[in-house]
């Protein structure tokens, strides 16, 4: 039985916390504290008691010690493991990230990643990582880092430019669904029952939340070369792996593929995240150009009245847990960071596609970016595999995504809203706005979540600059 | 004397043949034979004719010998030097590359290079060199291929690819009119005379109409440290280097700079191409919306009927220079490819800008594709010149547009429509059209300049299997 | 039940062979035929009759169709996997590879990668490959290509620069024989139990017979920290992960790791094969300078008389076995090649080192050229695994040995003896000669062996030249 | 008029500096302080009244101020260049690091760059290189740095690492002689008067004191293809660029060629420095195996004993010239530094070689490392031009240069004396030796040395640690 500690960023989470217990709790030869921190202690409380009840459930294999702490300091002390999801900002500055953007004709479907909502997401959430890199290069620089915030790459990007020794990497499971797509695409064609997607190789590139598929192979079987026959049937009605093809009209992380399918017919390579993802990363006019459009290639839109309804009903349903109203369930998820963290352990050797700086895997972005490639876990290292070069067309989305990050990065760091407004500018979904208007809508959005940037900035100066500068 | 002879493609030209055969007169030490051969014989002849009355003039100083040639492979035969300018199709191939995406809401100012326009100028003309690059390999693989059609970059790609052993460059003089800009920022900065452009230094790196200016010194004046002090004074008005800031609105060709300053204060590089270029690698809604932005910015958009009026004056002009009615005039021109043809024949070190496959000379850019920096010109020699790095919003421009073009590249290559679609829809110029409209303009302007096009694809098959695919 | 065909290019080798066919009888789930070819057709009809025996020995759980051909385009027909593992010439060129160098102070411990014997070995060999290569291209190019056959590097780099969609690797133990001896470090440091070598992870890169361990782990043990302690013990009398410390005196294959921990006490890295190939990449003088010398560092030099001995027995047990005299033994080696073929055939997705050519793994190398790093197989796929960078002496030494490769490659390529001899005077184990007793051995081994060059090489002609120019 | 103020590091130079005086008498435009700082403060005034007399020359066309200063933080103060040019140690250091490692068999022809005696001079010089580049950052950023002083790859590096903004770069005339040789080439083969050496265009890539040719040109014509008739007439006898083939019996600085002409025969690449130093690039069997091969390749080793004598004429010669006794001359040198001086300050634009880190100019050797290639000096800026490819044998060795500096450099900056003894044992020159000999040679020319030593590295201790560790 290996003993550990887990040190949770962000442990008062509503959703992701309870699978995260439920697959520890699942998971044979480990055991030890499970550490909550959050500036919403209240929730973190309620996890600890949601822990405690899957503790006494009969089919837990691992009791964990759940213990919540006062403040970063503490839960980092000792922690083998530190898992970081946060969100700094409320649902109102969130609002403004996604919906602020609609009155300049930007529709986004998440809005966390590329896209206006995704610079200022990074801005609100970048110095944070930048002080936690600190606290773990000071008090537990061995510990493992996982991260699961959004914007991914500049995250992880922040954690490694802080600290350069850190064992970090971050962890998306797009990739996952892509997968089953896949998996799906298989059954249909060769007339055989679903296999798990872990049955299948997929040779995975790009940067996350606009990840390739290069290759996929199942057995001797190349699913790519099923590809056109299973788009024939399902191009025009769409398809969605976890469900009903017009699903996404009921449920706003449903997706019909249309967009998936399209894009591979285009560049010939196949995108490896949700549809709702994959738009964000090209020209507004193609797949987000209004409601309709986005209506017609079969995907949703997600509001923030809709996160904001959803939460309510997740906290109200964590209360139920947490006081024993509502009876936990305790099954394996379909999330891998639980088997990841058994291989760093040395309980297995496992591939999965992560987030870490390209120091090969990928031989024609430049070295030291943030990329999302296949990476081997065994005991104690994360070593990135190399991916397939991608088609040219695709490389250059890819790059242009990641200079995007790159450069947004630097401005943050640098606390300069110049280069920061270029990385927002040259954002394809900003691609139909004049300077003036990008101007106009970045300094409303800056203003909006001002209170979490206030901190880190000075707000007002560099918007004058910035105005002065460029107009 | 060196006696050379100097093979001209494209020699019927009305008026870079002129500026050329001007500057060998006063070559020094160099004479020989001038090979003109043109589809257009009549204007070769005229040319020729030309030729003999400079050869008459008494400031002349290297008579030269005019021979028409009647095909590509007798003109290459025994050539030293080969120079290129060829324009494949006529003034309405030209409109409909410069005028249909108007309809789409694109202008565009030059329409030879980036945007729609340059993807169909690159259709035509890249087959074409295609096969001048096999009969150079065939007839004259040692002689120097001087290229100064455009677009300048797929033309070397093309020679390059398809004699990996040709010993090409392109010429560009767009580099020079920054480096005038320049020179009247020291003046009024430093409140000197107006110094020669030969007389500061300048860093160039970037692709052809794309290049970007990263250093610049006059003995130790960091010149670019004067460009704050200078806009101050005339980002307003705008500042012309070759006359009145307001000389776009009678002069086609001339811009106030007010973009170039603008993209300085935005990216902090300075664009070395004229304005007119600049634009078309932006996205539309920045410089191109409309005609009212257009003005504002204070450029011009030069349109293919003032082409035709131009080119209507220069016939007439040239038939008088020919017949004898006008008198020639013989100066040294400000164009530069006669100094580096007599640094390659020995007679001087030089160092220019010159459109080159990359080995090296940017390390950020892929090796292979051609980028355009400066190279030291000797003895039989270009060797390219390692330029500074650009800083990240900028190289994520330049690595698109060159991404680009080595995508439209693989695509004509190919024959294949598909791919030189994802570099047409990929234009920042295009970055206002949804997939739908960008085929259905993509598809017209095929349809108008079929008659190039047909000899060497499959247009109608092409359209239908690239409309299947990608709607 | 998956049914499969291997051609086995050397089919008739008296102990590989062997290990293969045991391990396939074990391959739960796979079956099918085996065909054997090799140019000494009795002995692969011996191995023949070997497999049926294997075939009704009661542990089998698979039994394979053993087809003796009697070309290699027979037996490669259809393959799926097609196992090479030749040896061009016979003792008598063996024994000029080996021992030839002698008179000239260059003793080999093995001579069949690095030194004068490499070389010989590759440009006997090299040609042959050329010639697999573009029979499996023409025959069955979609098959597995595993190569098993030295000079390794070379050879996979022949099969790729022949036909580079081969789908080829290279597999060697000698990283495995470093994992059993660190997992004695482990065993003896942490007070435990031996592990299994595949319950540690280690982070290999470097070439074959020339790789080093940059890291190894073993759950949260860094094992190379547990170095110093061992080493402290062992250095000076030695240790021997495989029996005695002394067996190197009897068994010609042992050795007592001295060499590794010397070389680690200088490199801070630690080599990953055997001692008696790492010392062929050092100078001469430091480990193989004499016999004393190589007595002292507890390692033995193989002779070719061994070798026949050796042979001789194995032919005879070959015999008894295929007769029946002697019983078949049915039992898992410590061989990977068949968990390879299954991880390819979809069975499992397993981490292995490999020999591939360089498309990131090893980012401080020249892509391209052939490495040894870990790789992830999975369905149809090898995914090479990035490597961190090794020392700078480290890193020095692999580009010296893979450079002597690339250039002893194309020299082969182009049948010129003079690239060949700078890439045998390069060798470091010919560092001790002149220019003049270099070739004076080159020319005396090049003659040895003849018999085996000159069906591809002007032996004389190049000769005489190579002699003309070099001294 | 310029008016600059040059400080010169090591102005009581016995021979460069009057060289670099008399230049500067001549460079038209120019004039104002030479800054004269040196340990010697002696030898320092002697110089300053030798320039005092050469003011006073009839020829001298810039009369400058020579002033001698007390510390280098004076003579730095508002310097415009920096000129380097100094030799920790006495020659009693030197006669060491030349004459001790003969004992252990190996011969040096100069001892100042690779081989043992370039690593001890290196270990004496570097941490004084550590700490100008410390006071050149604080005292005179924004001065050009010309460094003279060898090893110079690893000085240049030592500066740029430790102040990475330093505008520096190395000099070295080792590749005119090199222009000389193929210059005497074109005479004998054109039949033709030996052209200037500016007149040819040599592309050079490499390290410094082993940089090679690719490719020299004299308007259309290949130098290097006229080598081999070249050579067919001088291999045997040799050639010296500067006088009698036999000249290197009388003159130990002369040589004939044989080295670099065998280089070619061998290699494809000409050397581009004088055999003396080319040889010591090589294992020491090929050209220094002893004093009978040395004057078969018709070189000279160059004995400390000659160089004392030397020095005693010098300074003698010194005193006369600074005393009256002796008349000065004004007369042009080779040399280029005072042209390299004038082209940064805006006079003109020069095309040199130059010791710089690679970014760029070597594609296939390490970024950022020393290397050696043409640059483009302009205004205040050197920008570096790319090299071609070198042949792969000619890549390795020149790696291993190069790596060998890198590693040693590591050494020095940590001040390990493992790391340095890694790059000391792997110089081609101590190819012969086993390690135990190795340490001893490295340990006695330490210990030879330590009064230079002991204020930088822990002398004792560090020996003790390496011996222990290695044997």
């Amino acid at each position: 039985m290996k003993k550990i500690k887990i040190a949770y960023i962000g442990g008062g989470s509503k959703q992701w916390a309870r699978v995260f217990m439920n697959d520890l709790a699942l998971a044979k030869g480990l055991d030890g504290e499970i550490g909550l921190y959050d500036i919403d202690r209240e929730a973190a409380v309620r996890n600890q008691k949601i822990g405690e009840r899957i503790n006494e459930h009969p089919d837990t294999v691992s009791k964990w010690n759940y213990v919540v702490y006062d403040s970063a300091e503490e839960v980092l002390k000792d922690a083998d493991f530190v898992v970081m999801s946060i969100l700094p900002g409320t649902f109102e500055e969130m609002r403004s990230d996604v919906h602020a953007p609609e009155e300049y004709g930007i529709f986004q479907s998440v809005g966390d990643t590329a896209g206006p909502g995704g610079v200022l997401r990074a801005m609100r959430t970048v110095p944070v990582y930048q002080e936690y890199a600190k606290k773990i290069q000071k008090i537990c620089p061995n510990a493992w880092v996982i991260n699961f915030t959004n914007p991914m790459s500049i995250c992880v990007k922040a954690l490694y430019d802080t600290f350069p020794d850190i064992k970090a990497f971050g962890c998306c499971h797009e990739v996952f669904h892509t997968q089953d797509f896949l998996c799906c695409v298989l059954a249909e064609e060769l007339g055989i029952e679903k296999p798990n997607r872990k049955e299948i190789y997929t040779d995975v590139s790009g940067i996350n939340h606009f990840t390739w598929i290069t290759k996929a192979q199942y057995g001797d079987v190349d699913i790519i070369k099923l590809l056109p026959s299973f788009m024939e049937k399902h191009y025009d009605e769409g398809f969605y792996e976890h469900g009903d093809k017009n699903r996404y009209k009921t449920d706003t992380f449903a997706y019909a593929n249309r967009v998936k399918m399209n894009m591979y017919q285009t560049f010939g390579a196949l995108g490896a995240a949700g549809d709702r993802h994959l738009v964000e990363f090209m020209n507004n006019r193609w797949y987000l150009a209004d409601k309709e459009t986005v209506d017609n290639w079969k995907f949703a839109l997600t509001t923030v009245d809709f996160r904001i309804k959803q939460m309510k009903e997740r906290i109200a349903e964590s209360i139920a847990l947490a006081e024993g109203t509502k009876a936990v369930e305790v099954k394996k998820s379909d999330e891998e960071a639980v088997e990841l963290m058994k291989a760093l352990l040395g309980f297995e050797t496992r591939v999965s596609n992560v987030n870490m700086p390209n120091r090969g895997q990928m031989k024609d972005m430049p070295f030291g970016t943030i990329v999302e490639t296949n990476a081997v876990f065994s005991n104690d290292n994360v070593s990135p595999v190399t991916g397939a070069s991608l088609p040219t067309a695709v490389k250059n989305l890819v790059l242009r995504g990641l200079y995007n990050i790159e450069d947004c990065y630097e401005g943050i760091k640098e606390r300069d809203f110049g280069k920061i407004f270029t990385s927002f500018i040259n954002q394809p979904l900003c691609a139909n706005l004049s300077k003036e208007r990008a101007y106009e809508l970045f300094s409303e959005m800056v203003v909006n979540t001002r209170m979490y940037l206030d901190g880190y900035y000075d707000v007002d100066g560099e918007l004058a600059r910035v105005k002065k500068q460029i107009l």
